[in-house]
């Protein structure tokens, strides 16, 4: 009844070296059986279903890095048997995060998954390859905004659409407030932006495409996303914090709908916040995201008006290209009160491969907006030229 | 366009009363136009649909609070236009908490949301009088176990609750962790474990339900809990942190399944974990499971295994009760590690509506399992026989 085949999870976890051994201890039982050790019935239960301590050491705060709080950290490696998961994402998220969420001092680093478990899950249908292919272009960072502010009414926001097509826009997306409100509702706001972005189109002979946000109320996201298809919308934007990541595996799996799917990461914040507790950049934004069938993440820029990291930053970035079997490698999508003149130096850190999506920046740096979508296109274009 | 009314959310926010107060500015734009205020377009937008500070004060930590990490923090009332929600509960999810999310400093204490927003959730189908009248047990403590573990079969599972209910329990669950392992898949486990309740229930008496775990892939949620209905389940288990908390809403809701929800908190705990970033226990597990449908929200007690304080689940069972218009009061259901010597204790503190959640206890408690049930229902009862 047991293949035993184990996948494996990567964890910090806070405490002197005999409390966190304890911890990763009462971690095995945690997330798995849940019950007394004592009381757990011998066999393949205890033997098998129980997670498993492969590896303990401690963390080094040697090279520079600081001591959360002054407090001690080791590194557990910790396998559970596939059959845990019942080959669903919300149940292997359970198993890797779900009780000790809500404990103290665990911090989930990188998830190991065998080819068995992988097999589970189609991850994004377009990856980096699809994505450039859908788009037509290659070998450059790809350009990406929003239309804002919230309050303009539809025909407001397909003006602005148009405006950005024509400047040379690879994507423009709903901002991800923008859902069904009464100042431009979704139907009309989406019918009226894929028009304005094909008309851009015809003139300008490019392919820029228009992403619908479908975060919505649980019974409304499918419909809107066949919606947003059948009104020529090229891509979807979708908040997994929002609306659960399962649900966006689905909504990438569905090939009635068929559109690249964006992730944004509203709602989410809070895993990340702690190096303590949580999930790490790298395996939210990087690892689940794309098992979870994203073909971008968006995630705040450090530099910007949040608050991540350049090494943080860099590590979304290493998890959504790292080896995972068949799931396709995605695309980082750093954003986030960026401007232009950052458009250089985010180039050396990302290389070509990455989707800036840059908003507010946009509407900032002059008075004409399709002069500034334009120097922004030659700002990534200069990348071509200069390999 | 715009009715005038609005909603607000109390929020904690960490720096000095400049920095903070610069944050409390930041949040009304953050949340709403995500836009530069500079080039917001003025009228509706700027002086309705920004957020707005409607207070600001320094937090006191003269009375026994301890500042986080040696922190200031002040208290700032914001308050946005009703429309902004799109009268969607993802979309009120996202301007209260959703960019703010991944910002350092921001933490979300509390919500009022005024009748107009109120009336477009239906809340809790059952409540706690619906809960009562539904098991038919009043003015007690209500006993709530869960079946594990996981690696068991249906058959041992379903005998197991035979036990439990033959014993005096009121409510007997999947375990959260139990979905449809192939140990025991959930179509057998549920019709099985549905079946052994109701043959206890002709032996004693008495009303016990089997409630089953339907946290699960978003495309199988619905047509499990139908298929649990259909086999006698008389109450569904969701953990919204893994489905979105919108999905419990939507299960809450159906009409053709109308059973009662119990919310579990797995993969919701990093929201809480800081007392400078995320959601308070009232808010989170109180106010916003009740506004999300539940009509029993689980969280993990003070004194078992996990960290809540005495002070945050009290301020669970507050949120579950506080006026909210039409929206149910519901059951705090405590549980994580306890005990049944912490019976009493507990009662102190909960009184009697409350659902107290024992699992592993229940069996260390004796070698026989039907009469540790009997002894935790005579504790129970006690309650009843002191008034």
């Amino acid at each position: 009844m047991i293949s035993g085949d184990r996948f494996s999870a990567v964890y910090r976890i806070t405490g002197s070296e005999k409390e966190a051994y304890g911890k990763a201890k009462d971690l095995c039982l945690e997330e798995t059986v849940e019950f007394p050790e004592e009381l757990v019935p011998s066999g393949m239960i205890s033997e098998q279903i129980i997670g498993r301590i492969e590896s303990f050491e401690s963390i080094l705060f040697d090279s520079g890095l600081v001591k959360p709080n002054g407090l001690d950290q080791y590194r557990a490696v910790i396998s559970y048997a596939i059959e845990t998961t019942a080959n669903e994402l919300t149940q292997l998220l359970n198993v890797l995060f779900g009780n000790i969420s809500i404990k103290p001092g665990f911090y989930l680093e990188q998830i190991n998954l065998p080819q068995s478990s992988l097999e589970n899950f189609k991850g994004p249908r377009f990856g980096r390859e699809g994505l450039r292919n859908w788009l037509e272009v290659q070998g450059r960072p790809l350009l990406f905004t929003a239309l804002k502010p919230m309050g303009l009414s539809a025909g407001e926001l397909a003006e602005m659409a148009y405006k950005l097509a024509l400047g040379g826009i690879d994507i423009i997306k709903d901002d991800h407030g923008l859902t069904n409100q009464c100042f431009a509702p979704f139907t009309d706001r989406v019918q009226l932006c894929a028009k304005a972005v094909q008309k851009a189109n015809e003139e300008t002979g490019q392919n820029c495409i228009y992403v619908a946000n479908v975060t919505a109320p649980s019974n409304e996201i499918f419909s809107r996303a066949k919606l947003a298809r059948d009104a020529g919308a090229r891509g979807l934007m979708v908040a997994p914090g929002l609306v659960g990541l399962d649900t966006m595996r689905q909504l990438a799996d569905d090939d009635g709908i068929a559109l690249p799917v964006f992730s944004h990461p509203a709602f989410q914040g809070s895993y990340v916040t702690s190096r303590e507790n949580g999930i790490s950049h790298y395996a939210l934004f990087g690892q689940i995201a794309r098992l979870a069938g994203a073909d971008a993440t968006i995630y705040p820029n450090f530099g910007g008006r949040f608050s991540f990291s350049q090494a943080e930053c860099e590590s979304i970035a290493r998890g959504t290209a790292i080896s995972m079997g068949h799931i396709k490698p995605i695309f980082p999508s750093p954003g986030g009160g960026m401007s232009l003149d950052r458009v250089p130096a985010m180039l050396q850190v990302y290389g070509p491969d990455v989707i800036f999506l840059i908003g507010g920046g946009l509407f900032k740096h002059g008075p004409d907006l399709v002069q500034n979508c334009q120097y922004f296109r030659r700002l990534a274009e200069m990348y071509l030229k200069d390999q």
